[in-house]
């Protein structure tokens, strides 16, 4: 999955989260980083859930352990202007960060509209929100234009974890290179594996459970700690392995303690 | 653009559009054939607006002229189910077809919940959406999930008219595979020059003006002359060039007879 970084081995830590805080100039990260060490989590939980009543109630649970929410906010059946401010209060509540996983993917007149305006004006409340490189450096552009001057921040997808997936190779060297271009916007990488040794870059990894395997629809699963501690990344994003679990809490609890551990089992 | 197809000849045409409908299976890219040759249309209009009234005023001007009319559903600021029943009624009023220009690219249990649910329930109304292949061929069989029952059909997104996409070499090679895997969902291409041989396959090409140029995030626009007759292209998608023009209805009218005038060019 990871042809661009192929060693398995254990990385050296690239510095401590106090640390990484310290170095970022983007201050969404810095708050990520300062969030990190405070809670001593490098957890991010997908809520990909059908009603905001279950979105909110996972957040209020998992919000003691977590750093990050994940949002898919088009999967919601009754969305509405007042589960953002509900949403956003527990953000604040328990200290964590939003992401909207929207996959921006068009070029940059049309992603500054779908950022910005709809209904759900995801610039106005997701602190993070992610886009894909395929269409080149205008859809970081257009998402810029519209979240630059709110403080938004944004991640690029560098690799992916689903079978077969084209994100490999020059494509994702590509991305890197688009992300170091834009680095006043684009704050890290949705990857498999570290992308980059620039520390102000985070790295977050989806399809993460506590056992490897794959579902039906071709997403293949890695472990905590493979992916913090041998893959390199510095964020590890679960879904169905908290969502879906019969106590979403001592799951969350679960993977927030296997995510710090590799973490600290690197060497500083 | 176009290193997979670098001729810029003139091509001989696939067959006419009576014939297309004839050949293809999928009973979409059949009414769609079947609407170009009834209207000697091979335009859709892009309807980037911001309002439901605005978009369902433009469909209904251009109505007349247009096989398909494309919609970015999320950049409608009171989007509502009865804004789809009326659009519905216009395509039928006029025979067209709708396309939801989503850009779905995510992984499979993902792409499901955002084309089947959330408030705009995309694959109740929308005869074509279309998706990146960047995923991987999860996404098609995500969305095939949920779509194929219904009777829908889906793109593939094999080249992009942006400057510096992604969307080149192995990787238009891969997404024509994937179409050419799934070919009982998807009909065809978003692409600048045709990427099949194959008379099934539908190519659209979105960034079309009567005159090139640029916007000021990386679109870069051909001619309608250029994208039908010596790119191989099927139906010429325009955004701006229309729903900007002084007068749409005569942009709509012009565009649709440049483009059916490049057609006609075209060796039978």
């Amino acid at each position: 999955a990871s042809p661009e970084k192929p060693s398995d081995a254990k990385r050296p830590r690239l510095s401590r989260y106090e640390q990484r805080a310290e170095l970022c100039q983007h201050p969404v990260a810095k708050q990520l980083f300062t969030i990190m060490a405070a809670k001593q989590t490098n957890l991010a939980v997908s809520a990909d859930l059908a009603s905001c009543q279950q979105v909110l109630e996972l957040a209020d649970k998992v919000g003691p352990y977590i750093c990050l929410l994940k949002t898919h906010i088009d999967i919601l059946e009754d969305f509405s202007a007042e589960f953002v401010t509900l949403l956003t209060a527990l953000a604040s509540k328990h200290n964590f960060l939003i992401f909207e996983d929207r996959k921006f993917a068009d070029i940059g007149n049309t992603v500054k509209h779908q950022y910005g305006s709809g209904l759900y004006k995801i610039a106005d409340w997701a602190h993070i929100t992610n886009a894909h490189a395929v269409p080149g450096a205008g859809v970081v552009q257009g998402l810029k234009e519209v979240g630059g001057a709110k403080g938004r921040a944004c991640l690029l997808i560098g690799q992916m974890s689903s079978a077969g997936n084209l994100a490999t190779g020059e494509y994702t060297q590509s991305t890197v290179k688009m992300a170091e271009d834009n680095a006043d916007f684009v704050i890290g990488f949705i990857c498999t594996s570290a992308l980059s040794s620039d520390p102000k870059f985070i790295h977050m990894t989806p399809g993460v459970k506590l056992a490897e395997g794959t579902d039906a629809l071709g997403q293949q699963y890695l472990t905590p700690e493979k992916v913090i501690a041998k893959q390199g990344s510095d964020i590890i994003i679960v879904g169905r392995g908290i969502y879906q679990a019969a106590d979403p809490v001592a799951a969350a609890k679960a993977y927030q303690e296997a995510g710090y551990a590799a973490y600290m089992s690197l060497e500083s």
